[in-house]
């Protein structure tokens, strides 16, 4: 019995390196840099002549995160380090001289982690350093640190600050807007000033089912199958809470209450009133892209049950912890001003051209179009038909007497519910004769209703083959112009009913001889379309069903059981019942 | 100990509904019919007036596919059934009517399961005969059966057929295809012929490291923990083969090559000479994003050597099995006619406004700026200084003489290396001097050394802090144009140090009071700036270290540590030994 944790085996000293590799073999507008594991968008050069150019990087394992958010309107370039753990300043210095805007200045965007702030800030001194030893005078860079997480905050012991709060998955949102800013021309403190401000009003809380296991190193702890974890990090950081696992629709809201009560999100100021926010929710890795579906409507449906005025949502893989089975909401809260907030919200809206960011597409809202989806109303005049009525009635009454020894051949080569389904069917259609819901006039309406009569009442495959055969047939009397059943010959409808078959053919490859109700109602249409001959016809029926029982199965429901005996298909067996039933009410 | 298969905990019922309810949410230009769960385009009513529209669906759990790929240039909308199970003909009906174009027609893109086409096929039946009974005469329907599987086919005894080869991730492909066809004004045929030529020549083959929990049921079976299975399906279905889990650079080849060796892929003949392909690594939803990267670069690595040109590489989630843990690998071979090649690639390129598909970027590739990353060439003369050898010397002479206490004392409190990382940094500078590696006639450049020095030697958070406050010396001795060692006095020390001091407080939240090292260098810088008394300045470092016997940690070695004995801390006792030193040799 397998547990989580089951990774592609790789060396993992080289699996961060390769990975990055991989990214930008699937990416061409990435190059990178293996030595110092940059990632940075191909013309670079060219870039940062035209704009402030950004950065970012950190530990590895929170894929798409860094890397997969390099591109036009995002970030210049990230650095990598290894798994979970920082970029050394020599990495990070690396990448800073890379993308280093000599004329429009450079952002260095960081996560709030002791290891991250030391690299990266030794890094920029550096910098610094060697700009000015040479003569360059000082260079124009600028930090911004990212500390979103309200999971770790006790709302009564924060006075003290200590590390701070962690960098989750509003970093990406910080690129987002920053990265908006710097290429739509903002000075390097515009671009600050807006990444400050989305750090400021940024809030997230994350929880997971598990933790993740680290490739080389597996779990490094395990949740019980009951249990849930609140407030986790992206490092497989124990939450601040583990507890019973919730109905979705209690915990989601509960996730995004305890935002709303974080001591950071009432002491930011700016949405005060109107409480407007970007919602971002965000997959931790290894959650089906079904269930953050659902995380994503019950957060927005929570926004909207707190007073939060969700403008916009954004739902996907942002910033993962591994294959970690969980998800984490993120809260952007929009000034409010109208200005300031149309202004974040087209940073917001811009559209960005790296992987990770999923676009928002803008289309024509041309109002509901429900109408469209309702099929035209059907227009048939029920009429009674004595002939039709007969057919029905005596087609009905020989299921009736078939049904045992159908449903006994299905007991031992299918799974034993082909007799009563076919009596469904035949009871649905009858009770529908019965009552004058059928427009016996108009046979290809007429049949043409019936499968749908057929489908609800049969369901499953066996219920669709019918149906496919019964469309067809209606098709093939409209091609041949029949309105009425006085232009009706038997051998017409044998006619109908190959043209019928070829319809079937197109969606079923059963075809003679691979143990099915084909094998008996090819030859009923077959013999009738020669002949015109209804017994001959019903004849070649039961023979084409007899013969079944030497038939290996090579389609429907004898594929996948054991033979024990040699028995008779229990559909072909069943067709014949109704064509039996058919044929005496029109031969005697 | 929890297993793979925990989930989000939702009504199975509901949870398909809700799920696209958040994908809607999330994606405003699409729209929702709750009733059927068919999702199209919020601008459908306009765009089926221009141009060929298409839609797709199936079972659910293969999320994005395929209401994911809703937007202008993929699908126009899906329709999706419960988890794993085809949606119902009347479904499928209401999307096709709801999707169908009067002027220009439809394509369907069904995956060739059973259920798929019998629903999917009766759904186009059901809509030619409601059109043709009321007289509109036969739409413009087609369909299409994508069945990119070489998992299930045996080379030896695929003449039959049998039910043929599952729709796999290259339907995404075909979408894609057909998709940028129809975008761009083709016909129904033209359309139909491109999503004709991706299915005869798309290939794929899938592996799962397990089998994906289903929700509301569980995990259907479960792999060995060294296990890995080949050929499996994306509803659970097992593999052709379960073998022993390889490495994945054995592995993946292994995948390529089975592609290479189908009998599908030796049939088609679009590619035999010039074997240019698209090359499409899908997660099946529960890898790693970074172990994704890995199988990306082993796939295209692998083409290459299979002479395979992957002339486009797409890496991402596109058809899951719910959280699957595995990849699959998909070759859409393109014709060796290079105009037909290049008409193929421009639909590839063209960009998709859809949350699933990941648009390649482009940028002008400036070719290599790989210089940029280097520093400027260290230009320093190195020099000697007696004063700065003596220093040197008597710093590391008083390390050498402390370390045991100060190891001892980490022991106590702290992972017990900082006696022997501070003498590797002292070491490390006694031997630069030696060896006359340092400018010492230019104290900012000297310090600046010193700094990278102690990083090598040093590492890890102490090592970083110490350069981040060489760093800023360096930075403040420029910052007052100190170029040679005569201008410099105690005083200035003091007040350069106090300088540094904010640089490193920048990066470390660490202060007085937290019992690190700052205890002592802060009381040291203080009291020299004052009063340019070094050894007063030592007194004030050694009463700093001393106290910080009586406090809690708040950050640094002893935060983790539960104190058993109360001692001053390592870091600050171990700062004063350098200070020490460096006093004795400034005033003896």
């Amino acid at each position: 019995m397998s547990s989580a944790g089951k990774h592609f085996v790789s060396d993992p000293k080289t699996l961060v390196k390769n990975s990055l590799c991989g990214l930008a073999i699937a990416n061409p507008h990435l190059s990178f840099d293996e030595q110092q594991k940059v990632t940075y968008t191909k013309d670079l050069a060219e870039l940062r002549t035209k704009q402030v150019t950004l950065f970012c990087g950190g530990g590895s394992g929170h894929e798409p995160a860094h890397a997969g958010f390099v591109g036009h309107g995002m970030l210049t370039a990230a650095v990598s380090g290894h798994v979970f753990a920082s970029p050394t300043s020599s990495q990070v210095l690396s990448c800073l001289r890379r993308v280093y805007s000599e004329e429009h200045g450079t952002l260095v965007v960081i996560k709030n982690y002791t290891g991250d702030i030391l690299n990266f800030g030794r890094a920029v001194e550096r910098f610094k350093s060697e700009r000015v030893n040479h003569g360059k005078g000082m260079p124009k860079v600028e930090t911004v640190v990212v500390d979103d997480d309200v999971g770790v905050v006790n709302p009564n012991d924060d006075a003290e600050g200590g590390v701070g709060r962690r960098g989750l998955a509003a970093t990406v949102l910080v690129y987002k807007l920053a990265g908006a800013q710097a290429a739509a021309g903002a000075s390097l403190a515009e671009v600050k000033a807006v990444a400050e401000y989305a750090i400021a009003n940024s809030f997230t809380i994350g929880c997971a089912l598990n933790a993740a296991s680290v490739p080389g190193q597996g779990m490094p702890r395990s949740l019980n199958d009951n249990e849930i974890e609140i407030g986790m990090g992206i490092h497989n950081e124990p939450g601040f809470e583990t507890k019973e696992l919730q109905p979705a629709d209690i915990l989601v809201p509960g996730l995004v209450k305890h935002i709303i009560n974080s001591s950071p999100f009432k002491k930011s100021s700016d949405a005060v009133t109107k409480r407007r926010a970007v919602l971002l929710v965000n997959n931790l890795g290894a959650t089906s892209n079904l269930e953050m579906g659902l995380v994503t409507k019950l957060a927005a449906d929570s926004c909207k049950a707190q007073g939060i005025d969700a403008v916009r949502v954004f739902s996907g893989t942002y910033m993962t912890g591994l294959a970690m089975p969980g998800a984490s909401i993120t809260l952007l809260m929009l000034p409010d001003d109208d200005t300031r907030c149309a202004d974040l919200l087209s940073l917001v809206d811009a559209p960005a051209f790296c992987p990770g960011w999923i676009n928002h597409a803008r289309v024509n809202d041309a109002g509901s179009t429900d109408e469209s989806a309702q099929g035209p109303t059907i227009q048939f005049k029920p009429e009674s038909d004595s002939t039709w009525e007969k057919v029905i009635s005596e087609a009905y009454a020989s299921v009736v007497e078939e049904e045992p020894q159908v449903t006994l051949l299905d007991q031992l080569m299918g799974d034993g519910d082909c007799g009563q389904v076919l009596l469904s069917g035949a009871t649905g259609i009858r009770d529908a004769a019965q009552q004058t819901r059928l427009p016996l006039n108009d046979p290809a309406s007429a049949l043409a209703q019936i499968s749908s009569i057929v489908e609800d009442a049969m369901g499953g495959t066996s219920g669709i083959i019918y149906c496919l055969f019964l469309d067809g047939l209606a098709q093939q009397l409209r091609a041949l112009n029949i309105k009425d059943n006085s232009s009706l010959t038997p051998q017409l409808w044998g006619k109908a009913m190959l043209g019928a078959l070829d319809t079937l053919y197109q969606y079923t490859t059963a075809r003679p001889g691979h143990r099915t109700l084909i094998d008996a109602l090819e030859p009923f249409a077959s013999v009738l379309s020669r002949t015109g001959n209804l017994n001959a016809a019903l004849d070649a029926a039961d023979k084409g069903a007899a013969s079944t029982t030497q038939m290996q199965a090579k389609r429907g429901r004898a594929v996948y059981v054991q033979s024990k005996d040699s028995v008779a298909d229990a559909g072909a067996v069943g067709l014949v019942a109704v064509l039996k039933g058919v044929v005496r009410a029109l031969t005697q």
